[in-house]
């Protein structure tokens, strides 16, 4: 195997594995152009040069052409969308798809914001197609792969062609990559990098301005792009949004609980500066009790944590007063819900996200 | 329905609606001999009288008869058995049933502490019944009848059939009773107080000698009746043992699962003097990352409680350096464990008990 693989090298080829969902075996490939990603360091970089850059290869790449982005409202999508938008103008569209997988108002909040800062967004309502797509599936991977398939191929490809655009700007950071390679998770959007061709698979090409900065690096550009700090300190948030904040099968329901949960979560934790919260619903039912009557109920889990940029994490030590309200609110205000329990795992050997 | 229940009442009779399992329906019930419970709080507990009665009790009820009774090793039940044999001597048969579902070298642990107390107990390995009766059972309320029912019917069942004895002494308190009563649990060991004629179900009479007391009384009659304080102080922990620390299916290997992650916190927490503390593993499976690698691991959640009686509760505020120690040995010495979880909801909405 070791001369096999010296051989390739020779002739600027390498053999990668991959797993198109985890479940399967992974595959062998023999790859001959793989890109190599040359991380920039927090350190090394400067915003100024990073965006013109920037700006310039996404300038070069499409010009006179057409080309979309989605942005989700989280920092990564919305450097990419200021991005595209300094290089191209008008000649990209930008699309919020309301996949019913988000936040409490998150749709007409991103949209706002972006109209203040002269650009457009057109919002794109594509609940059903997710949610029909998400039913009965149960494994995580399982629903990254329906969320993703249902993006690129049934909303996103569609808009594509009407759009006439053949390229596609998106928000990948290099820990995507890392984790995906590793096998850990498979992110929505590293299609390049595991060598499946997104213009053979869906059709368009696909641009990754942030594919050498992480997140850290991401916060700075985004600064200095000019978006607000409400964005910029915007904690991360996951391509498959509400339904990777839930175990087991995603049904609207389910959402709405999870919605609720995150939306008092994030209430009571933007004072503390940690770098990610969540509420996450567990598909485990816990004994309650409810106006002296046994409840048969539901559990969120909260998680919080300290990191600089998402390789390792510890849970932040909040206050027990600042628990003990979140708590109460989640049992209160959130129904069915009986059981709040706070992670105190780091990663590894916990991940950040459950699902 | 008033007027019924007021000449029920003048007859000396009542109206009581219960269930056998909480999947059923309420069965309404017309019981004419209901054991009225006189509750003897703290305050008004004089051990040395409360013992002389219930020792006479017993004596009176059982005669020259044969009793026998299960030793859990809880405080409640080692009372009863101290009780009974300052009442019976020799003529209360001490068993205890290693049901396979007992924390880490229990048996050893109980027997020996009992045998330098001078009394004698009997090991009976019941493993394999208990976990063939579990088998396949994910209900929480399910899990509890069934080691009820193999408790009762089959192992004691013939045990009592062996010994000739007619009399079994248990260790109910009164917050089991208000449980059952309310509906949030089925406590294992309360048939008389819903009807149920225990003579007639399993063929032998129950007595019940701290019925009458919750927790906090319980521990102050063990430590007057000779109880070394590593007993009587130690944390409550439920009939159907470890089976009620497992969310869904009871295997040997997931217990033996959470035995060690019990044995770890219950080594770390000794310290806190916290009313109750446990270990319970989740059905719901969660993403790790080990040596690199994803491992889609399982989850303890671990609670702790600071409760004077059990009838409310709340998280104990368990400093960081030792949840974070806990944490830590959980998921390195437990295999399989990658996220551990702290409960920080208070009893009511959540009970004490996840299952």
């Amino acid at each position: 195997m070791y001369l096999f693989s010296s051989l390739l090298k020779h002739f600027g080829m390498s053999i990668k594995f991959f797993r198109r969902n985890l479940n399967e075996r992974p595959y062998l490939f023999i790859v001959g152009d793989v890109m190599e990603i040359k991380e920039i360091r927090i350190e090394e970089l400067s915003t100024e040069k990073f965006i013109k850059e920037k700006t310039e290869e996404i300038s070069s790449a499409v010009g006179d052409g057409v080309a979309i982005n989605a942005l989700s409202g989280g920092v990564d999508s919305s450097v990419v969308t200021m991005l595209g938008h300094k290089a191209l103008g008008d000649g990209l569209k930008t699309y919020f798809i309301d996949n019913g997988l988000m936040r409490k108002d998150e749709p007409k909040k991103i949209v706002s914001l972006f109209k203040r800062l002269g650009v457009h967004v057109e919002i794109v309502d594509a609940k059903k197609q997710f949610f029909d797509a998400l039913k009965g599936i149960k494994d995580p991977e399982e629903k990254r792969e329906a969320v993703t398939q249902t993006f690129y191929k049934n909303v996103f490809g569609s808009l594509v062609k009407k759009s006439g655009a053949k390229y596609l700007l998106q928000g990948t950071i290099l820990t995507d990559i890392d984790e995906t390679v590793a096998g850990i998770k498979r992110q929505h959007n590293v299609f390049q990098q595991l060598g499946i061709d997104p213009e053979e698979a869906f059709g368009y090409k696909i641009i990754e301005p942030l594919v050498q900065l992480r997140k850290d690096s991401v916060r700075k550009v985004a600064e200095a792009i000019g978006l607000p700090s409400s964005l910029y300190k915007r904690i991360p948030f996951p391509g498959p949004a509400l339904a990777a904040r839930v175990i087991g099968e995603v049904t609207p329901g389910r959402i709405k609980t999870v919605r609720e949960a995150t939306a008092i979560l994030e209430s009571e934790l933007a004072s503390t500066n940690a770098f990610q919260y969540m509420a996450i619903l567990h598909k485990d039912r816990v004994t309650g009790i409810r106006n002296g009557k046994r409840e048969y109920g539901m559990q969120i889990e909260i998680r919080c944590w300290d990191s600089v940029d998402a390789r390792t994490a510890t849970p932040t030590r909040l206050n027990y007063d600042t628990l003990e309200r979140l708590s109460k609110r989640t049992t209160t205000e959130v129904p069915g819900v009986v059981s709040v329990t706070y992670n105190v795992a780091p990663k590894p050997p916990s991940t950040m996200e459950a699902v």
